[in-house]
């Protein structure tokens, strides 16, 4: 019962979107096969070039969709031809017969690409719960093997066909070489909280023209996941059908570099890690009813992994963000978030600051803290929180957005 | 800059405060000492007679308040003669100005009561990170402590005195034998999610007459605990303060039993968790922007611990609450919760129930399922969501409530 109405943009939106160059291998296509939107497109098409390599980074849920547990079959191969992402169902939930659609998208993907059924990806955001009908891409997707296009407009149009309730289409491009080859990244993403109403998931998906085994892609993927999409968290909420997914085609012509950790790498690693990073922070600057883009920095904690625990427990606080949106700088909250988190800290070493403006320190209010400065970092669009748990090395970073009564109409609905 | 404007009563409050009879050894009084609020009384003192014992439960957080440092200590001799909880200031993040502040108020109140410093509990609610002015209970403590009672009107004084913002005095009582002694158990505490502007904790107090070695009531009321303050969530925050004390006067002359687990406690054992459970129920009744009373009950898990935990997760997902706030019947949304929990679950052999609503089963939506039915079902005050995940014999129940606009209208405080 749940209505798709369009909400105004966010105001955390870039002021502009980014144009894709194209990326040799890759040709884009969308089309409206009616899963449940009404004149907008919800089905994308990619045509992958031969050779292509693909990687992939999945939900942690236990009860994954059908389509997520497709991928990481397809995976063990390696080798990629299409990708398929529809949205508004989400295919999750399904049992036997999401196994079965699933199966029939990628047949009749497979068939438009002229490819095996285990070189097609498939990716599902929408209701969960909710029967697929597979038969819908009869036809659509045919049509859009024969019309997929390499140019910027197709990029776009991607970015916005599996879009649920975002706000703005998410996209991203960086170039980089190997071994003197210059190699072109573009991606885009879909997020926007993590549910709205009825539906669900972060994907995002990289394409790439440089050539990489699927092992070094697999390494190179899952590491720059870790620092971007796995520190973003709107609600803490997981979705059964978060997807990452990456496509090397090739067609650079780069010498393939056999190690992730080769330091001939190193431009292509950072300027991927920089495109995850952007998208990630798209996705937190769209989280439903976000007005405030929130950065939370742990330092000073026993290990990474510790501060990144901490920093999570922070960024997913309800009193935490409330307080970010009521602009009010509420370090006793943070010293809460913290404490509940379970990591090692010590009360009497924490000092915290928004922005640059340190509030507590030594375990008490700074003397020198004044409210005034403290309320003008609040009031800007973008605040960061820090803590120094004054214990060791270990340092985080992660990305949200404040919990505002939007959030609550979004997701509340309010049928009554 | 927070105000502690009144709230309306919690729809979800119950018709009748009950009366509480005395406790022998126990007499209460309150006062006002302009702690924080004007025109209310903050502070709350109960003097208890020679041969009380104490035991208690606290939070786990890591940064916790000085009042419960001071607690955890005096627990280490176990006598107790007096009881000081304050409201308005937490004492938390106070540093050595905070442990200064809880000595200083054990030992007004230990001259005004006649005692040892340590033979005094104290617990503190409200601001965290404001230094509390302990000097403020000088006289105050001494009066009441003069003119302490045991009626009626005294236990109902003593559950508003330590309300912040809590809509109603949250009291209960029972009655119970250990051998053939008749004994009676007095509680209140207060709540109201876990932090309104700048105010926190879950405090609750348990008083008997009964004759108990002070090991035999920690283990009684750590039982207890377990299954009901600690199956209680409202936002998922922790405070830095949550305190349970209970005292046993002794004054009921029944014959001590040495050891928890013997049966002669069955009865007092019984009453008990039937108080506090009763006193966590109120709790959920009373978060802050309540509207919806939650029940969450896993079944066949593949332990109680693993139920537990992935009943914790449905309870303080987000996205469940707002539906729940919605009247909506969004197992997705509870299918997700249970993924998100990380413990052992099989997609495919889920049931879901909401009420007696069967929404579904064997991983998929219930072919039998009516909308309407679930729909009756969501309109009502209290909602049960009931999860069988199909693995084993692990069980567990916990209580919250809905996550409404008002949740977020009290702790966003909008400054702006």
């Amino acid at each position: 019962m749940s209505s798709s109405k369009a909400s105004p943009v966010s105001p955390l939106a870039p002021l502009h979107v980014p144009e894709l160059p194209p990326i040799r291998g890759v040709r884009l296509a969308t089309a409206e096969a009616g899963i449940r939107y009404a004149g907008r497109t919800d089905v994308l098409y990619v045509g992958l070039d031969a050779g292509t390599r693909a990687a992939g980074v999945f939900t942690r849920s236990r009860c994954p969709s059908a389509p997520v547990d497709w991928c990481r079959e397809a995976l063990k191969d390696g080798g990629a031809r299409a990708l398929v992402v529809n949205s508004g169902n989400a295919n999750a939930f399904t049992g036997l017969k999401g196994r079965e659609a699933v199966a029939l998208t990628a047949a009749i993907a497979a068939k438009a690409a002229g490819c095996g059924d285990q070189e097609v990806y498939v990716a599902s955001t929408g209701v969960i719960g909710e029967p697929l009908d597979a038969r819908k891409f009869e036809g659509v997707l045919a049509d859009c093997a024969a019309s997929a296009v390499p140019g910027a407009e197709a990029w776009a149009a991607a970015a916005r066909a599996i879009m649920t309730t975002d706000t703005f289409p998410k996209l991203a491009t960086r170039t980089a070489e190997i071994g003197g080859v210059a190699v072109t990244i573009n991606g885009f993403a879909k997020g926007a909280g993590m549910i709205a109403p009825d539906m669900a998931t972060m994907l995002a998906f990289v394409f790439t023209d440089a050539a990489l085994p699927q092992d070094v892609l697999q390494t190179l993927i899952a590491e720059g996941a870790a620092d971007s999409f796995n520190c973003v968290t709107v609600d803490g909420d997981t979705s059964t059908s978060d997807t990452l997914l990456a496509f090397a085609t090739g067609a650079a012509g780069n010498a393939e570099i056999a190690q992730a950790s080769d330091r001939r790498l190193a431009l292509f690693r950072a300027a991927l890690n920089d495109l995850l990073e952007e998208l990630a922070q798209l996705v937190a600057r769209d989280g439903e009813g976000a007005r405030k883009f929130v950065t939370v920095r742990v330092e000073g904690a026993e290990s990474d992994a510790s501060a990144h625990h901490i920093a999570m427990s922070i960024a997913n606080s309800p009193l935490v963000k409330t307080a970010v949106a009521g602009e009010d700088a509420n370090w006793g909250r943070v010293v809460m978030a913290v404490g509940k988190a379970g990591e090692p800290a010590d009360r009497d070493r924490l000092a915290i600051w928004f922005g640059d403006v340190r509030v507590a320190v030594s375990g008490a209010r700074d003397p020198d803290y004044s409210e005034d400065a403290a309320s003008a970092v609040m009031r800007e669009d973008a605040v960061t929180i820090r803590v120094d748990l004054g214990l060791g090395e270990g340092s985080a970073r992660v990305w949200t957005c404040d919990l505002t009564k939007e959030y609550v109409a979004i997701n509340g609905d309010y049928r009554s």
